[in-house]
């Protein structure tokens, strides 16, 4: 599960059927200190700026809305809220 | 499984069902010495401070508490001691 | 899921019957700065040049064309494009 | 799978019933050059000093020992001997 | 799915049942540039010196050869020919 903020949007063309007419977003990592990037399919009409929380593996696919796909990483909801402490 | 130390809390708005409910923890690695952070479904009533023990991937939702959630990471226990020896 | 651009073809021997007539593209990496390198299954016909969308993990297979396959990276669609804010 | 040598334990204290009964060691990795560390659920009575051989991911709840646990990662053979080629 | 170079072999005692019989070799990664080391089941009778194509994960299972083991990354063929072109 990491933190991420959404950075962009990906269009793909002869998709399989099992991902057509998913959202997928770029998101820049805030996990970890190293700042990546990574791929994720989006299931809470989250847009570019958002700080979103995500799943990897097989647990993307337990929602209701990618439960059929071969999505290997979801938005599952907005980050409302953070709280850290420095020990 | 990793030792991590818990350092914050994460509230999320916009949640999907399968992730609604379940109290979110931020993480510092304890197991290596890159000492990175990471995120994790609480199921022993965790606090900031306390060390904890974490599963991934399909393992995380192994437990009755989080075996519907679409969780790829758990805390599942305390960690009450240690023993290393520098062999 | 990553986003990787074809560069290259690998040419099996002695395959165990679940990988036999699948073809092995090589692909580098375009979603993280460090550039590597990996191995994907096509199922979309992509040819070297290609910029295509991966799956991992047991995703890789949920469609059709991989589920009886013993391959853990699918290559699913081709790119068409992308939109990257600078956030 | 890793080569690994044994090198502590762990004790938990508030754990979930799936983790609970189980020896949770601190494995050193010798398959890397890296050298890190990480954990396991004992399935071989393993002690401290022991080269060891783990397996992770789902595979880590294959064995008669582990399948109802939450285990991610299991001890499941002591090494007797290595034979590597400098090639 | 990864290349790699067969460089040496494991030998275990106190196995549990699930991986008793299995050949584990030690390979040297040729897909990244980082050239580590990692373990896998042979399933194909390969030897010192050749050059193997590797699955990991659940993947590792899938085959009629492991699909009762506790494999979490298995060989599954011999490579024959690469073709990469510098793109």
């Amino acid at each position: 599960m990491q933190r991420a903020k959404v950075v962009g949007t990906l269009w793909l063309s002869s998709a399989i059927e099992d991902i057509r007419g998913f959202k997928i977003l770029i998101l820049k990592d805030l996990s970890s200190s190293k700042g990546g990037y990574f791929l994720a399919v989006d299931t809470v009409q989250a847009g570019v700026g958002d700080e979103v929380f995500t799943v990897s593996g097989s647990a993307a696919r337990q929602s209701e809305a990618t439960k059929n796909s071969v999505s290997d990483t979801a938005i599952v909801a907005i980050i409302d809220r953070v709280n850290e402490e420095n020990i």
